[in-house]
Order: C-alpha cells, then structure tokens, then sequence
C-alpha cells in the first residue's frame, strides 16, 4: 500500500486561516459543505477536520499522523505527542495568546490564593484544576460552555480565560489577576510516527513550506540599481540580516541590488535607499521564503 | 424594592426561535449585539442569555428564578427544578428530538450491551454514564467537542447524539441501535422562587402567554355565513372541539359562524363547508389562542 | 395502494411565488437544495420541480397528473391536456404577460408580412413558425437561448419575445408591431387523470384552495359599528358586490357590520364609511377567501 | 386637467420606513433605483424623494403641496406651513428625538451661558444661531457636516446634536447640559394649497389612513365568549376606553365580546380575563384602526 | 474608417472567468448591469456579450469576427469556424468537460445500441442526433431546457449530459456507458476575417496573450543564492524544461539562479534545491509568462 | 514628549481606497467600527477620521498637522494650507474630478451671464458665490444636501456639481454650460507644521511611500532572456523611459533584461519583444515603485 499521512486540520476558527496557509504553501484543500473529510491535492495525505480542542487526544493515539492545534488544548488533554514546530499565522494578530485567571474588578481578590473556597468557571477545566492543585488551593472548577467572562460574579467567582490585548475582559469588568499559560499554534505529530522514516520526511517538508509561506507574509522583495561609488552607503542602509544579491550589470559604472526584506521596515528603509544614491526602486510581492 | 422576576433566555440555537416567540407573546426583548443581559420591555422581569446547557444548573442555585431549556440538558445536569410547562416551539419541526445510541452502519453492534469495552462520544456524558451504570455495562465514555456524527469508527466505536430525523446519522452511514431519551423545550423554575407567590403568578401568566403564542401558531380564525336550513349540516363537518360561535343576522334567515381551526385541516373542511352550503367564507390569522 | 397525485410545481423564476402561494392555501413545500423532488406535507400528493417551458409536455404523457404552467408554454408544445384554472399571482404584477413580435425602433418593418424572408429570433420556437405560416409568410425562426432583446439588428432581424410594461423593449430600442398571445399560469390536468373520480376531486380541492389564497391577497376584512339611524347610509357607500354581514348588538341601538372588501378601495371607503355615521372601523388581514 | 397633489417622500434614514407606513396605509410607491420621483398607485399624487432638511423649504414654496418632514428642519428652515398633523412612526423607537446642547464630559460648562464666546458644531445652524442670539450669548456656530459628536474637545467646544437615548453622547464622553428642541414627523402642507378644496380633502384622507396604519401598529383585536352570568366580571377588567361590542349567541347563555385593546396590556388582561370567566379567547391581527 | 475587431465574450457562467482572464491579459472590460455592449480598454476592439451556445452561429456569419465558446457547442451549431487557440481557464477545474451518455444506475442498458427506440434528453440536441444517427440507432432525442440528469427514468430512457467528475451524475443514481465527446474553450475566427490581415494580426495577439496570462496562473518565479560549488546539484534538481538564468554575483563563489516552475511542484523542488545547497529560496508570483 | 503627527484621513466615499493606499504603502490603519480615531501601526502617527469637506479648515487651524482632501473643498473652505502633493488614487478612474455649472437640456441658459437673478443650488456655496460675484452675475445660491442634479428645473434653475464622465448629468437631463474647477486629492500640511523640521521629513516620507504605492498600481516588471545579437532589437522596442537593467548570465551568449512598464503597453509590447528575439518573458507585479 502507497505511504499516507492522517492530517488533522483544525475545524472551526482557525479552519480558514489554516486553509488559506496551506494554500500558500502549496497545498489545496477543499473542504466542501458539510463533509468532516476534506479533499487534497496530493495523493500521499488524507485530511479530516477535527476540532482544536480534540486534536492532540487523536493524534497522541495515533487515529490521526499529525495535526494543527494550540498549545493549551495539548496541555489540557496532557497528550503526549511530538511537537514539530510552531506556526504562527492566526488571523488578527501574530501574537501569543494567553489564558489568565480574571476576577470581578471590583471584587477584593488578588492572587490565586484568595480564591480558595470559589467557583472557577472555564473552558480548560484539566489543566485549570491541575493549576490550582500544584498550588495546594482547593478551588472548584466547573466547564463552561461559552460565553465565560459574563459569568462573575452572579454565576460564578472567578474565570480562567483567553484573550488576545484584554479587550473583552475589560469590557465585562473584569480584572485580570494571573497569567496561567501562552499559547500558540503547533503542528504536532504521533510520537510513532515520527519514527517512521518516510512520514518523518513528509513532515518535514510540510513544515518547511508552511513556515516559507508565514515567513513571506511579512517580507518583501527590494531591487534597486546603485552606482557602484555608492555601494557601500547603500549597503550600510540594509538591515545585517537581508544578506542582498550584488549583481554585475552591462553599465559597469552600476550595480543591481537584490535583496529581502521586513516589510514592516521598507517606509524607513526606502527613503534612506533613495538619499545613500540608489534609484528605480522596486519592492515586488514574495510567496515563499526559506532562508 | 419592587418584585422582580429573574429569567434565562436560551443562548444559540433557539435564541432567534425564543425572542420571537416572547415577541409574538407580548415581549419584547432586545438582545444587542454582544450583550449577555437583553433588555425587556416589561420592569417585572430581568433577563440573562444562558446556554441551554448551563440553564437547569443556574436555575437549581437560584441564580434565575425561571428559564427555558431542553428536558435533555436538565437530566445531564440532573438538576432539581420546578418543570412548569412544556413548550414545543423549536424551527425546523414541532416534533420532540431524540438522543439516540448510533453505531457504524456495518458494524456487528446490535444492543446496548454489545459495546461493553467500547468507547462512546457525546456531548450528554453525565446522562449517558449513568444509563449504562444502570445496565451494569462498563464502557469508556468521551466529551465530544460536536461533528460528533463523523467520528465513528475512526476516533470511537459509538455515540449518543441527538437527532430530528436521523437523515443526518444516516449520511454519516450510522444506525441507531437504541432510543436513550426523548427532549422538549420546557420552562422551568428555581423551587425557592415558585413558592413566592408573585414570582408563582408571574411565571404562570408567562406560561398562560407563551402557550397561547404557540397555540396561535397552528390555528386560525373561520368566519362563513349560513342558511338557518344548512346550519346542522355546516356543523357537522367542523371538528367536533373547535365549539363554534353562531350569532344571529338582521337578515333571520342566515346565521354566522365563526369558529377556530387547526390550520392543517382548513384544506380539506373548506371544500366540505361548501358543499355543506356555507358561504362568504374567510380565514383569518390569530396572535393567541387561550381556549 | 394510496390514492397519489402527481403534482408539478415550475422551477425556476416562478419557483418562490408558487411554493409561497401553496403555503397560503395550506400545503407546505419543502425544497431542499439541490433535490427535484419536494417533500410536501400531505402523504396523498408527489410533488416534481419540473420547468415551466416542459410542463405540459410531462402532463400530457402522464408522468405528471397535473401541474402549472404558463398558457404560452402550453401552446408552445401544443400539448392535449385539461387546463382547470387559470392562477394570476406572478410576483412583479397580476397581469398577463404578452408575447410581442418586434423590430428595430428605426426599421421600416411595420406589420407581420414585412418580414417575409426574414429571421426572427425567439424561445418560442414551435408556437412562432405557426403564427406565420397561417398568415403564409415564409420567415426563418431561430431558438434564442436568452437575451433575445439585445440581438436586432445585430444578429437577427426581429424577435418574438414576453414582456409586462415594454421598457425592456424599449429600452433595447425595439418597437412592437404585433401582439401574438397573452398568457397566464395555468393549472392543468392529464386528461386521463382527470377522468379518475379521486384525482379530480383532489386537483378540484386544490384549486379552489389555491384561488381562495389569491383571493384573499387582495381583500381584506373591515368591520365597524354602526348606529341602526345611520345603517342605510353605510351600506350604501360599501360596493354592491361586498354583501356585508350585519349583526344585532347587546346595545340594541347600534348594529356591527361586517364584510370583504377589495383592499385597492379602502383608502377610498373608509373616510366616506366615517362621514356616513360608522365608528370603531377596523380592517383586519386575511389568510383566504372562498365566496 | 385633472386634480394632482404633489407629495413630497423624505429621502435617506426615514425613507423605508415611510414607504412601509404608506403602504399599510393603502398606497404602494414604488422607489426605483437612483429615481427621485417613484411612482404611485394612485393617479391623484405625484411624489419626489426629498431630503427630509429641504422638505419645508419646498413645501413653504409651493414646489410641492404637502410632504413628510421632522419638526427641527421645519424651524431650521423657518417655513411658513400648514401643520396638518404629527406622525410617530419612527422604525427605532415612538418616541420624540431631542435636540440637546452637549459639551465635554469633563469640562467646566454647566449652562448655555458658559459657551459665550465659544465654538458650536451642529447641523442645525439656523435654529442655533437664533436660540442663542434670543438669549444675548454670542457664540460661534459651525455647520457640521457629520458626526459631530466626535469633535469636542478637539475641533469645537460644543455642540448642538440630536439625540434619542443619549447613548451616542455617552460614548463619546459628552454631558448634556440643555434641551433646545424636541422633534416628530409632520405631515406638513402648503397654504396656499390647503386653500384648494380638492387638495384639503385629499391631504385630509391621507391624514386619516396614515394615522389609522399607525394606530394599528400598536392595537390588537381580541373576541372571547363569556356567559351572560360573567359579562359585568370581564367587561371591568377591559380597559375603559375599548368600548367593546357585546353580540347575542344562538346558545342564549352566551354572548361574545369583540374589541380593540392595545398591545401593551393583552399580557395582563388575558389572564384577567380568563379568570373573570372568559373562554375562547383569540387575538387577531389590525391593519387599521379609525375610531 | 479606423480597424475595429467584432468579438463575442461568453455570457453566463464562463463570463466572471472570462473578463477576469482578459484583466489579467491585459484588457479591461466593463460589463455594466444589463448591458450586452460591455466597454472595453482598447479602441480596437468591440465586445458582445453572447450565450456561448449560439456563439458559433454568430462568428461564422461574421456577425462577430472572433469569439470565445467550447467546442462543444462549435460542434453543435456545426458552425464552419477558424479555431485559433484552445483556452483552459474555467473556475472550478482546469480540465476538459465531457459529454457523456447516462442511464438509470439500475437499468440493463450497457452500450448506446440498447437504446434503440428510447427517448434521450438532453441540451445537445443536433450533436446527439448526428451521433446515433451515424451509429444507426434509432432513438428519440428532446431538448431538455435544464436539470436533465434528474428526468430518467420518469421523464426520459437516458441523457446526454455534461460533467466535469460525474458526481452530480451519480448523486441522480445515474452510470455512464459511453463518451460522446470532450471540450474545452476555443478562441474562434470568422473565416473571413481571419485572412485579413490587421484582424488575423490582432487576433494573435490576444491569442499570446491570453495564454500568456493563463500560463501564469500555474506557474511561479524562484530566485535562490548557489555556491559555485553546489550549482550542478541545484541545477540537477530543477525540472528539465524550467531552463534557469544564472548570473554572476559580485561575490565570486556565488552565483544566482532564477526560474520558472510550475506550482505543482514547488513544494517538492525547495526542500530538494535547500538539501542541493541552496539558499536564500524566494518564491515569487507572475502575472504573464510567454516562452 | 515623543514626536506625534496629527493626520487626518477622509472619512466617506474616499476612506476604504485611502486605507487601502496606506496599506500598500506600508501603513495599516485599523478604523474599528465607530470609531473615529483609527489605530496606525506607527507609533509617530495619530489618525483621525474627518470629513473630506471639513479637513482642509481643521488643517488650518492646526488641530491636524497634516490631512488629505479635494482640491475642491480647500478652495470652498478657502484655507491656507501647504499642498504638499497631488494623489491621485480615486476608485472609480484615476482622472480629475469637475465642478461644472449645469442647466436643464431644454432649457436657454447658455453661459454664466444668463443666470443673473436665478437660483442656484450646490454643496460648493462659498465657491459659487465668489465664482459669481467675481464676474459680478447676481445669483441666488442654495446649500444642496444632496440629489442636486435631480433638483432642476422643479426646485431650482441650474446648479453646481461635481462629475467625472457626466453620465449622472445626462441621465437627468441636463446640460453642463461651464467648467469652475477641476479637483483631485492633495496630501496637505498646516503651514506652522511644516516648518518643523521632524514634521516636515515625517510628511515627506508619507509623500514618497504614497507615490511610491500609486505608481506600482500602473506599472509592473518585465523579465526576458536575450541572445547578445537582438539585444539592440529588444531595447528598441522597449519604453525610451523604462530605462531596463541588463545583466550578464553565465551563458556567454545571452543577456537578461528586466525593466519596468506601464502596465498599459503591456500587451502591445510583449508581442513585439518575442518578434524581436526576446524568449523567457516574465511580467510580475510590484508593490512600490520609486524611480
């Protein structure tokens, strides 16, 4: 039987970002209506959509290869599972998540310790109460089924909770009291599989790519011609790390300068191009970048 | 301090289904945007949006008064509340749902029994461990985040889910193999609060409202008029409880009829009203029906 | 076996009107999606989408034992079948539409001879070669497969086409020089089916549901009390053809009437009804009228 | 020629909702697309969208015999017309808007006295400008060409704004310090065509209809049956302006009871009702209400 | 009288693809509304929006001297045309369609002679009948105005209907049992326009155009850094017809290497070229490739 | 305190192009729902969103440093303010807007002199009336709140308004006398702020980057291999502006070129380069370009 890599793509919020990077990387997925078994375009993987929160319990038995999925759900199902990379790529920002314990603003608790005694409501109910013991608090900590931090303080005391900048919390008076973990995307693989040598490989390349095609989403391509009198001025203006392309031209009075960039730096670093001596500045789209 | 009624408005699902059904009952409540406290126009009640899921477990610590949610997640909580009416308003059917016992369609399970050992997904785990507990068959049963239909018998061997019409268990070539539970919507009260009495008439003259709601739903007025001479005939293709009101005409030789009907039936007891020699006959719609 | 009636509903552009116009007679049509074959809440009828440009052909064979059409598509496929009613209630207007032949609005084309030898572009392939060779003149027609407004002088010389108000016509600049039928939907029968006791009855049924539902678009209820002094003049200013029910009232000096009116006159009829001594006047809507 | 009044249709945020109360009302006017000048079903009236600010200007003109329009673009402008009668049907809410004077939440302002020599925005420059000037305190009044509310303290000083609920002051971090204004919809006319027999009568009927459709908003109809023994009982708990309508049954130990209630109560009389020994008790739907 | 090209763009469902891939080649054209005259870019060039069932009829009168349709229809209209170029572009899939003779999954029709005397259904009426019409099998062919595979066995024997992958075929519990013919785009001349010269000219090169543009939808640019030493290995790995450009660098021991690669391969080619010795991999998108 | 620009962005019609073109040119702006104070990733800048009517005033007075707005609404404000450059970006086309002065079609006016005594309505007043007064014509001039070109000859006799191909014009029938001014968007700074040496580099910069992004919209790269022999050929055919790069490849024999284009002679180009020996050609899009 032909090799076959079981991938896991999370369903739900992350479904689209995590589409549309694949695509990018090179890999079409089309998950159509309802199906749960989305087709793609390479015959050595089989791709099933299940939820993040499920992802690293199927794939530490082995029903599924490798996955996507965040580091809190990993650690609130405790799978042990091999961690290939992270891949940080979600929608709104590129940030860490977090997951904080929040409490009533105007409520008197703290720290963890004063909440002995309380309710906790979350959706992280393993490692929130695993959290709490090592801290010898004695907490009772219930599921919650969405909608946490409008829960306190007339449905429960206190949350463990995510959130990105604060926002919602602070708009649901709440006042956050502890960091309890961050987080962020993983591809995780099956430890059993890892071992094999031909799905270790598929892996890997597969990471290679996903992380070319993040990498390109915040880099661009910089091409300029300079006179070569003005080489070392332009050069001093490129950032250490862009390594640029110097290339001979029929004109031997000039150089053309090929180089990559953050594109969060091209509004200062043009300019400053434009002063050392360099002209025809071109910044173009890039796709993939594996330095 | 004045009375006031605290109640929970299902989150989700039925929300859309239950705001209009309060509306159509005579209250209206708005539910802007992300809040989880919908404004009333009625100064005797407070709301809060509550997943149908958490609602019996709210209602049983008394933080609501009253609430509405499904028979099903009221045994899962196996919560002690005050079931005060059933209410049979939900979209797509009028027809109870199901929570059934589903397994892969060519597999060899045929009773409950048979999965003794085996792994069962749900969402329903309290109410499904204690179903077996009670036949005395061991399994191992799992929280399923939802798609819980797809995972059999890649990622469990079974499942108790809920369903309408089985088609969709029947797309996911599952069979079911044992019905566990039947589910209505009902609204129920804190066991404190309804033996208040303000609160007890209160939550009773919502129950009068919303069943007179749902009741108008499937009825409609019939006004025809008819030759003294036909009237026995007339009356006699009515259904035997929709208790007609006949009232005298200036003309004396015609009576009206007006009556109330189930609107499955008007399509076959209108041709039959005229064959009877009724004439001048109207369908009107209602808003409430308090027989 | 059931008695069954095999019923086709027109998919397409009258698809939404007609499923909304059953609804209102008292049969609810599920389409669903992609399926031809609606479920409909009444196990004595089997319902097909089927296009409105096909349906007599299908009626006519007995594949359908009725269905709703357009007279112009009856004509088009000449088909032998029994057209019980016709049903105005296409959603834009209540009118018949036209099928026109016409011309550039600049061509010296004035009557239907002139087009002799000429080629005449249109959906209505058969129902157009007839017309003209009764009248023996030899033109060309060719099928259009849409957007046949647009082709004069381009791509054909004249067309055969439907329209309401002329302005797409005229809009393309065309002229029309001759009206070759008006059509309206119709409802129509196999005439074998229509010949079995129990089908006629049934197709009966549904007709006069179906004329009661349109009916009852445009009219509506009004009732009023009126001093017995006053009566005369009220009923005088009601349309002779309302025939208004008029009821004794405890208050024996007043009298209640009650009637139907053509909903288009009651901005006209109410300000007189008041002038003439009624008060509480009321219109209420209706769901369906069979007089 | 024939008689023809011409009827101005505000444009923008009030122009749906004016188009739905006119068609409860009996007219359909059909906006199409970038058209100024929908047409009507009625030959008598001619309608022109206009902005609900220039509405008075040219109504006061004569450009147009009546039209719909707020009481503060009326003063705004200053018109001279008739004021034939208010119409509350806003899609939001029933109630008035205000005009308000709001200033920084934190500032020192506390009355229109404090603004001498101030900056104002608004989009009610005119009446602005006299109010002040009526109360000797000179201030600078800026048109605003939208959202004004944000521009304090940054651009101006102060403004003068409209405002419902205030919720739209509030979050912008501004205090109302006085109430200029408060507002409804008119329905105004000319005065010279007020003069027109013809055209006082037509205006007089539209007026009857819009207020009988909005009536009707708010108004239900409610019938129960009541033996005689009970009628003293139910007929006190009716409201005392619904003069209901007490007809005799052919079972002479029974009458029924017709009448009008508004909505706002049926959730309290009902149960009254039931209790005082009504039964049979149906609410329906109003179209219009004229009494 | 300046040089004009009369060209006729498929209306309907290839036009989106159409007027994107002319963007994309480097002609905008406009299709405003209901416009059949969209406007276009090029002052050379005069656009027809046309069904691309009668787009051959059209071309081979000359009504138009070029045009886009699928050969399918070419060969229905069994028109007389010049076929410039084929043109694979269509959304959902970039491969041919295929007619294919369809039956009831359960009949025992196997090949097109057990078909003799039966009825056939289909939108490909002339083509169908010239097929078994040469094969010498008498069949019934009638045009189906849509939704043909849902018609056997009901309506119809078989179809001859068109399908990219079959499953709307087997979705209807259809087998196909022969291929009548397979189609793609084709840009089309008139016969006679095409021996013009500044037409045939023209048409050349939207033809270049066209395909360079579609050319670049599957294909990427790649640029990466080679040690002289390693630049064979790299070489080696690059497909053998993607011919690279290598130029020197001003740093001697490197080299640059860029090309084109089709898509589908990129994410096998990096993690070879990185493993060759590459580096510094950048993928980047083409907007026109012309070998 | 950190140095800080006040910018403001226009709020309306032109806000979602100018985001995108501050997106393009390495700015995001994040204008969150009401919000008027959008977020910028670029902590030396402050954005507000202000009315492209009101900017230039608010840029006068210095409650911004900087802003964008129409020519249009600098001279109705008649600011003075520094016009640092032109921007020209708008959606629909990228050509200059008109202020033209415009009649009924049928009516006489047929210069500015024959509306002396006439009513004007426009949204430009103070413009219009310095216009006027300027060749001491008499005029009445009306603020418009919109649908001005609707307005004549019902509500006024000419009016003022902004056009770019005069459709609008057209379609209501009138008939344009004279051009007031032509209008695009300028980058503008208060006259005190741009003599702040920090302030004016800032602005310069947001000058270049904009430009830098409005110029890759038009323009894209070009790539070809050239045998030495044709290079001459291939220059000659290419823009005497694009001035192309050429470099040495490690086949002695061949050159590369890569140049910029308008985007425009594209397709004109491509087939004249292959017609002189070009092969390999590559088109691929830029994002910035600064020559």
């Amino acid at each position: 039987m032909a090799n076959k890599l079981k991938l896991g793509i999370p369903k739900g919020s992350l479904q689209d970002a995590t589409l549309d990077l694949f695509k990018r990387a090179g890999w079409e997925i089309y998950a159509s209506g309802r199906s749960y078994f989305p087709t793609i375009n390479d015959p050595e993987i089989e791709c099933m959509l299940v939820r993040a929160q499920e992802m690293a319990r199927y794939v530490e038995t082995g029903a599924l290869d490798a996955g996507l999925t965040g580091n809190d759900w990993i650690l609130e199902n405790n799978s042990d599972v091999e961690r290939v990379t992270s891949l940080t790529y979600s929608k709104a920002s590129r940030q860490k998540v977090k997951w904080v314990l929040a409490v009533p603003e105007n409520s008197t608790f703290q720290k963890p310790e004063d909440l002995a005694g309380k309710v906790i409501a979350t959706e992280l109910v393993e490692y929130t109460k695993r959290y709490f013991a090592e801290k010898n608090i004695p907490v009772k900590v219930e599921f919650s089924w969405g909608a946490t931090e409008v829960k306190p303080p007339m449905l429960c005391d206190a949350i463990v909770e995510v959130t990105e900048t604060g926002s919602s919390l602070r708009a649901n008076r709440l006042r956050i009291i502890e960091t309890l973990m961050e987080s962020e995307t993983q591809l995780i693989a099956n430890k059993a599989s890892y071992t094999d040598e031909w799905k270790k490989k598929k892996i890997g390349n597969l990471s290679m790519m996903l992380n070319g095609a993040i990498a390109a989403l915040s880099q661009v391509g910089l091409m300029l011609n300079v006179p070569k009198a003005n080489l070392d001025a332009v050069l001093n203006v490129l950032p250490a790390l862009s390594s640029p392309t110097v290339s001979h031209l029929r004109d031997s009075d000039w150089v053309a300068v090929n180089t990559i960039l953050e594109e969060a730096v091209v509004r200062e670093v043009i300019p400053r191009l434009k002063a050392a001596g360099g002209s025809g500045i071109v910044e173009y789209p890039l796709s993939k970048v594996v330095l």
